[in-house]
């Protein structure tokens, strides 16, 4: 490290992972109070319902900076900083005030001897010091705005730097000024090319080195305008600053390195902003092959892992996410820059047939639509390029007519189709005497079309001039390396400009106050215990979800009766707490016919529950329920997020292939429906093999009242796990055969 | 295109997807005659089990060479092609001669008026003519070994150009030369560079402007030795070209960009030749989203597409598909260059902790093993790196180290440890005082080991001095630009070599006569007809394969009496040919106990076909089989490889999920085993809820008998599919309970 006379300081290439576990829930609750009415709104769950934007613009355009640590000295690292802030305080028109208890002069600079001692009043604090909680409890009284710490030793390092952050939080929380860091670095005052214009990338990162890659787009012309490097996120978080710069009109795009989360509520309401708004969000989130350490007893609760469940409320919320950082330059490059589409059509054209049909391929297969051209637009191209060649999209010239006039006229006659919102063209080979006028050609048809027109630079190189300065000198041109990369930024933007077309906030319909139900359901729960089937099924039976007919009795005779009351044929099953894996023990018997039969049921379930030492609050007696699809729906809690709804295929297939999908409330019926759509065995439900189509409504119905019960029963309720639910064929209904629920 | 006074001529830029369709398996036989005893062993199917690696020596380094239609008139495209040709032969050391029928001398060289007039005979004679016929039958006489066509308006123009291209292949078969061609360009004869050494790549392209990326790789410092650009494909192939390919020292890998392949046979012997030299084969094949033109009656015929047969005989014999030509290029150069890895463990390198983590996460997710490093060896890391940062793997170095003595010494240590065999360094930023030393360390670290060390170079510009001098310089560091494809090559590097570690040729193995099954199956057979139930189900005993005990009846006295001779309880089915969907129809009935249950069954079963109009050829009474695990098998015939092999888990839920695995004979034992892992629902083979482990033995003992049938039936047996296999516990086989044969 550096290694300061003011302490460990941080650098650009701090190492951050062990800094950034996610948070349990239960630090929801404790950050920052909402400052007005309307953001101290919560939710059933107790969960806040808006979020304040915190006014950063201060925080990037101060008028007034202070330097705490501030040195010129030859050979100190906060020599090196302190002039890199003096440049940038140069280039954003702040004054700067160096703090140093011994120096008069800092860099020419009249040098204060503590914050005591500052001239006026000051937006920014820099602080170079190596413990910076007792420079946040004097700035308490400056009305000083933001403070940046750079000292390292905190929650990075382990236990003793986690208490350390958390006096520094107390602190923060005291003084009423707004933190970036500890461990954070200089990317906040990196130098920004002015001369790029069109709307900008901004950059949210917890690790600077993370970063550099998408600071670096710059330099092929991509505007960037903002970089806030979170550290360690003892203040300000991730979520923070997507809300601030959703609500900055320059900004494009924003682009994210993210470790952890540090509250998965904020990060929804970030995210919502920025959907409303319309501003995409692309993310490298780490964690693909995180080992949830979560432990569950129910089905639902092994379906899906930790990051499942991050990777389901990103796109819940419009959040795109991408594994690398080339994908992340590419995609929040492009979304930052292109117009909405006109139409989600694209058009591959090329030089070569190869080219065209192997781009095609890797499109398709990736999602997009390829829409074919009409006759009489082929007719058109085929004024330009030889019969013999395909122009039904993709458009293959064969090479010869970008060499002249016809160049250009095709491209703007693929561009003037109704069907078509972007056009790509790869070019694989730099050919100067072809690709250089190509090149130029799209450059000059993307200024004068509002439809995206993109172009895959094939050649390992990248230092061809076509590339370097016609094609990165356009802004109207989005210019990719591979064909992979170009595929996954125009998926995410055309999915963006969908999305938020028809993006409705669930926050807004979010429930405020406990259902009907919530009384009756909370009358049920038996604080640590697993609720017997019985109960369970009362507690769906609360929340409206519907049950076989049954009845819980103690003795052979009773079951007689119940099951006269009941229906032939029936099942019978050992309800009792604790009590899982009722058909491995033998304590399930189906179709049962007659009293005699009953009677033997009764004896039998009782002997082995005796046998196995299984405590009993009785055997059910239920109604045969009639054939239909077996579903699994459950409530799981994810330690960042708190209570997810999962449904998934019910048995042993399923079981063994993991088909579930997850959602973390609140959410609509809309984001119910399409969980059922991202099950592989979905067809099973629209019926196969002359089955008949189930009531996907009636499943809808459950997910829907499930999420109901996770909102207002997640204090409460650990873990919720109907299995199966028999959804039965349209207009029928569905219904819970059985139910494990666990209280907290 | 260029237009000349010879005819259309191809470009670099030649359109060519029409031209290369997967060709029909009858045309499989109609190859080449074999040139010896060995290469004209056939296996049982009469697919050849050897082919010859044609001699291209004199293709590539020929000592004279003809050029027919060489010109150096102004403004013809041909010859701007006939000085690309006279340098060419300049840098291989060639005499050229043109040949016109007009001219005196092209460029200052003496041009002969017809192929009788050359003075000497050539090795290779260069059609620049529109119409190659008449000059191949020129060529008869003159013994040229090799030909190149250029000329276009072949195959990939349609049905006319189709039916030139047979009168094309049908002179070069009658005059004994290889052709080249048509449809081809000047990409064998372009310059390759003298200066770069160590193992090479050699390209295989269908389209040029595909291969342009590849070739471009030597301004980056990777020697490319060969390009062959196949064309049409009308005789030489791409396989040809792999043989060849695999069998010269100086070549480290193949790189091919392939569209259609002409024959499959031939491709997975080239193949297995490159296989058995350790000659890495890097692809890509378009067709990710063929829609199969295959129709299929059967189960599994509709499991699996013709881009799924293509990429499993891929896989079958190491060829290593990749989609992107970025991952072609990326993976072929370390695959050329990186020698065998001494271990399999690969360790991740960062100046920053966020870096380490994102590249492991993804590494993990991919597949890779990223070893815990010892305590041992950590303890060492730490006399150089900070204690607080993570060395157990990801190393983080923190970034200080790297600026001084301390770099290399990590570096070392890493490489030092036994159970690394690939160190991967991501360099996210530039950043000159930390990137250019650690880039040189890892050079000069790279030298001094024989284990393979990878750098990331994140950022997007590529212009850095450490990157194009220093990572580029060397051609013991394998640089790549992005986490994705440097995670694509190490894995396809370490599996390369696992894989020919433990190659064994199936071909060796192959059946070369009929099974004493053979006439038994024939005698079976009903030429364009489905067999019934029972003649399908004598079918496999023939070969083996168990099926229940049953009788065919035709009467409800015989049927009681039948079982009783199969044993209580029992299945009945009506058997017919052309009988499916029996379950739909109500034309099974099971679980039959007593004498009147199966009168009533019978006469039932009698009525519905009756009722249906399907004729039966009785009535089938079978023995019950004990419940076990639902498989099916089958054989489905694919134009390019013939009959395959198809297994999957049975059952409605699979039919939806189409969890299958696909192999193309032949194939051994293991393959046979590794397909089941290939299924998702494989857990289920070994036992979930409680149930026992099924018999695997047993049903990789059918599915190596089913591929016995393909290969033995393949010309009479169109589809088969046993659809359930019912494979029951471990040690007590597996019972086709229904099976459908399809005749030619």
């Amino acid at each position: 490290m550096l290694g300061s006379t003011h302490g460990t300081l941080t650098t650009d290439f701090r190492a951050r992972v062990e800094a950034c576990g996610e948070t349990p829930r239960t630090a929801v609750h404790s950050t920052a109070a909402p400052a007005d009415g309307d953001a101290a709104e919560l939710d059933v769950s107790g969960r806040p319902l808006h979020s304040d934007v915190p006014d950063l613009d201060r925080f990037f355009r101060p008028e007034s900076v202070a330097v705490i640590g501030a040195s010129d000295a030859d050979g100190r690292p906060n020599t090196g900083i302190t002039r890199q802030l003096i440049a940038w305080a140069g280039r954003v028109g702040a004054r700067i005030h160096p703090v140093h208890p011994t120096r008069a002069t800092v860099f020419g600079l009249p040098c204060h001897a503590s914050v005591a001692d500052l001239p006026e009043q000051v937006d920014l604090a820099v602080l170079l010091v190596s413990d910076p909680v007792p420079v946040i409890e004097q700035l308490a009284d400056t009305k000083v705005k933001f403070a940046v710490a750079f000292a390292s030793g905190f929650a990075e390092t382990g236990a003793a730097g986690a208490a350390a952050q958390a006096r520094l939080t107390t602190a923060v929380q005291r003084s009423g000024l707004r933190l970036l860091g500890p461990n954070t670095n200089l990317n906040a005052f990196e130098e920004f090319r002015e001369d790029l214009d069109g709307p900008a990338i901004a950059l949210i990162t917890q690790s600077g080195h993370q970063g550099r890659p998408v600071y670096t787009l710059q330099e092929l012309g991509i505007r960037l305008s903002h970089w806030a490097p979170t550290g360690n996120e003892a203040d300000l978080e991730t979520s923070d600053f997507i809300s601030y710069f959703a609500e900055q009109p320059e900004i494009g795009a924003i682009a994210c390195y993210v470790e952890g989360l540090k509250d998965g509520r904020q990060f929804l309401l970030a995210a919502d902003r920025a959907a409303r708004n319309g501003v995409p969000v692309v993310a490298v989130k780490v964690g693909r092959t995180e080992t949830g350490a979560r432990t569950a007893a129910s089905h639902t609760g092994k379906l899906t892992g930790a990051d499942t469940v991050v990777d389901a409320a990103m796109r819940q919320f419009g959040v795109i996410r991408v594994d690398g950082l080339d994908e992340l330059q590419d995609t929040a490059a492009l979304l930052a820059r292109a117009r909405p589409p006109r139409a989600d059509g694209v058009v591959v054209y090329s030089i070569s047939g190869g080219t065209g049909a192997h781009f095609s391929d890797l499109a398709t297969e990736a999602g997009l639509t390829l829409p074919t051209l009409s006759a009489a637009k082929q007719q058109e191209l085929h004024q330009w390029i030889p019969d013999y060649l395909g122009v039904a999209n993709p458009v293959d010239n064969g090479g010869h007519p970008v060499g002249d006039w016809r160049g250009r006229k095709i491209i703007d006659a693929i561009l003037a189709d109704p069907s078509v919102g972007v056009l790509i063209c790869p070019i694989t080979g730099p050919f100067p005497p072809m690709s250089d006028k190509l090149a130029q050609d799209l450059v000059d048809a993307a200024e004068a079309t509002d439809k995206l027109v993109c172009v895959i630079w094939g050649s390992p190189v990248g230092t061809e001039e076509a590339y370097r300065t016609t094609l990165l000198g356009s802004s109207r041109v989005a210019t990719f390396r591979t064909f992979g990369n170009c595929i996954t930024a125009v998926r995410a933007y055309l999915g963006h400009h969908r999305f938020t077309a028809s993006y409705r906030s669930p926050f807004d319909d979010a429930p405020r106050t406990p259902s009907p139900s919530f009384r009756k359901a909370q009358a049920l729960m038996r604080p640590g215990q697993q609720l017997s089937e019985h109960a369970a099924k009362q507690l769906l039976r609360a929340y409206g979800i519907r049950v076989p007919r049954e009845q819980l009795v103690t003795s052979a005779a009773a079951a007689v009766r119940a099951a006269g009351l009941v229906g032939y044929p029936v099942v019978m099953k050992a309800s009792g707490p604790q009590l899982g894996h009722k058909t491995e023990l033998g304590l399930v018997k189906i179709g049962l016919t007659s009293a005699s039969q009953i009677r033997d049921a009764y004896r039998e379930l009782t002997d082995i529950a005796r046998y196995e030492n299984i405590p009993l609050d009785g055997i059910l007696v239920c109604q045969m329920v009639e054939r239909g699809v077996e579903m699994v729906v459950g409530v799981t809690q994810d330690d960042l997020f708190g209570p997810t709804v999962t449904v998934g295929l019910g048995g042993v297939l399923v079981e063994v292939l993991h088909d579930a999908a997850v959602r973390v409330p609140p959410f609509g019926e809309d984001q119910a429906r399409h969980m059922l759509t991202e099950l592989r065995g979905h067809p099973l439900l629209e019926g196969v093999r002359g089955a008949p189509p189930a009531d996907v409504d009636a499943l809808v119905e459950v997910i829907l009242r499930v999420q109901r019960m996770a909102l207002e029963l997640g204090d409460v309720l650990s873990e919720l796990d109907i299995n199966p639910l028999m959804v039965l064929p349209r207009g029928q209904g569905a219904v819970a055969l059985d139910a494990l629920a666990i209280c907290r």
